[in-house]
């Protein structure tokens, strides 16, 4: 093939992908077969890192393969559209937003700029720990405060560590690996009742699952309100766009700028455009939603029905106490080629279930309740 | 279009790209009329960011279409095909390498791990200012070397001004802005004198166009032998794929050590498959040297016509004694439809043009001409 061919595809992308959605849109009978081809080349059933088996908008493929022709260029316009997209969802002015590859980096700046020897911050355990381990990595201090019975957030006892070489309070809403949220009132007092001189950080990555959605829940307000809030969101999660590293986080300009000299750049074009996309494509992100909700639902319902307990789902995996040892029951679903998540100490003998396809999930049930009695971890009935 | 549609492309697109890949390569037909409409949407002669006009691998492209069914998931094999690929071409094992988004996040990682108060790099003027403007911002202190008649490294000058709170040196070669190279054996010399402690980065952005190229002038095998040295290299100008944002650097595992708290995360996964195609595009890559070198040496050939000095091109790029006032260079070329570099002081009547297309760098040449005759900075012929 000649190299001119690039330029060839450049010219044609738009084309040739409004030539895919035409041809797509048509109703076609595909043979089973070619299903079952590609069931195959998906190897293990793969809910073990939170990620999106559904899938992501098909209108952000399409915009992706559109840019494909244009990555030869830096991205200007495609930065520029991602930010007002983000503004006019968020309600916040431009000033307020950093994009970032993935929420990731958000959590890691924050970790090196609040970060000093001498200073703390304050967190849950179990929780999610990138942001924690960077700050604890940077010399600072690490407040790990335990989760209610409930598995959920205490608030009184993470207020209660805070004291004047206090920098930053990390709450990740759903919290990870339980899938708990704080009520959203509880929390708007608690972040009004912190000293304002320390960031709230609230980790919205799940949010859109909780029951009420980002509407009922969402700190975003607390930002508008001047609040020393900073919000991350990312399209790792309902978007399902892992693999693209694409996110952002929203605060006041002046907490913006104290994370800028830790910024190594937003997401690449391919990102920008489609992330963008994605966000216009409301009816694609509703239907992930309510996926997700059913799909969880289906699986919090069984093991309703085996009497197996588990912490309040509300985002895209499920925290379940199987009262295995958590290495032990990996190894028994890897036999049978499942993956699921690794050990949160100190509750070691819970396993966090991401929520996969309906599919996946009907495997997991009924390869969940083979194991669960073969272990005599189900009365039988 | 249903949601479904996204499974339904993830499942078709490696035959989809394959059915591209045949239908382009038969020799077709096709209108001038559809390339003209793709130069109308190009708008203006873009020249100053050093970007690739020529475009890149068809066959990274093929693999980016592919690949754009499994962004729902993180990368997990692509990221570590994208290090095998590196440590193949570069013959050092993975322990020396760190891949970032562009080589950018190399040099802010260095400037962040390296800076402190009381501590110096040395760097020339006027040179590449993301690694030194961020070494400043950190609170370090820059010397910045004059360069040479020839707007070249004045090495012996660097390392006079080497003292004990000296930890670092940039070396972008060829230099941007002036595309001038280090004598490679100088530059070995230099490498050896320098104490040890002190890091010597070397920015290899274009060094791939360099009279030799990569062979006869990467400090590489001063990193296999074990020097203190940090070599970055990039996706964004050879192999044209600025937007994608794929990079990386090369050094002993202490220095990798050492920049990686402030890792942010590597190439996206599709950057990861698009840059470890075209690394294995051999082809494509020889095509795109070859037209920069053709291209550039039309470019120096017309201003020796005119007898108008520049500076000894190495990268992809020239820049050039105008004798005009950058600023008003500028807006003469803009008025023509034509986007030059920035200003880089101290050189302020010089201009930097990067190599555009063969047709690009056409228009460049005679709007070039008109507008030094009509600035009487030509001697009438």
């Amino acid at each position: 093939m000649s190299f001119k061919t690039t330029e060839f595809f450049a010219g044609r992308l738009p084309r040739l992908a409004t030539l895919f959605a035409m041809v797509t849109a048509a109703p076609v009978a595909w043979s089973q077969h070619e299903f079952d081809d590609a069931a195959d080349d998906q190897g293990p059933i793969r809910i073990s890192g939170n990620e999106n088996a559904f899938g992501y908008s098909p209108a952000a493929m399409m915009a992706m393969m559109e840019a494909l022709g244009d990555i030869n260029r830096y991205a200007r316009d495609e930065a520029t559209a991602f930010v007002q997209a983000i503004s006019s969802f968020e309600r916040v002015p431009a000033s307020h937003i950093i994009t970032t590859a993935g929420s990731g980096p958000v959590l890691l700046m924050t970790a090196l700029a609040y970060a000093e020897p001498g200073k703390n911050m304050i967190t849950v355990t179990p929780g999610y720990l990138q942001l924690s381990s960077a700050f604890e990595r940077a010399g600072g201090e690490v407040r790990s405060i335990p989760l209610t019975a409930d598995l959920a957030h205490d608030l009184d006892a993470m207020k209660a560590a805070i004291d004047e070489n206090t920098v930053l309070v990390y709450i990740c809403n759903p919290n990870n690996p339980t899938g708990t949220i704080v009520n959203p009132d509880e929390l708007r007092a608690f972040i009004r009742s912190v000293p304002s001189n320390i960031l709230v950080f609230v980790d919205e990555a799940y949010l859109e699952l909780a029951d009420g959605g980002l509407e009922a829940n969402s700190m975003i307000n607390m930002v508008r309100q001047g609040n020393n809030v900073l919000i991350s969101r990312t399209f790792s999660k309902v978007y399902g766009m892992a693999g693209l590293r694409a996110g952002y986080g929203i605060a006041s300009p002046e907490v913006i700028a104290r994370l800028r000299p830790f910024h190594m750049g937003g997401p690449n074009l391919l990102a920008l455009v489609g992330a963008t996309a994605a966000m216009q494509d409301e009816a694609s992100f509703a239907e992930n939603v309510e996926r997700y909700r059913s799909t969880r639902q289906m699986v919090t319902e069984a093991l309703d029905g085996m009497g197996v307990k588990y912490a309040d789902a509300q985002g895209s995996f499920v925290f379940i106490h199987t009262g295995i040892p958590v290495e032990r029951f990996q190894s028994l679903m890897e036999e049978r080629n499942i993956l699921v998540g690794r050990p949160f100490p100190p509750k070691l003998d819970w396993a966090r279930v991401s929520i996969g396809t309906e599919e996946e999930m009907m495997t997991f049930i009924r390869v969940f309740r083979e194991i669960m009695t073969a272990e005599g971890r189900l009365a039988s009935r």
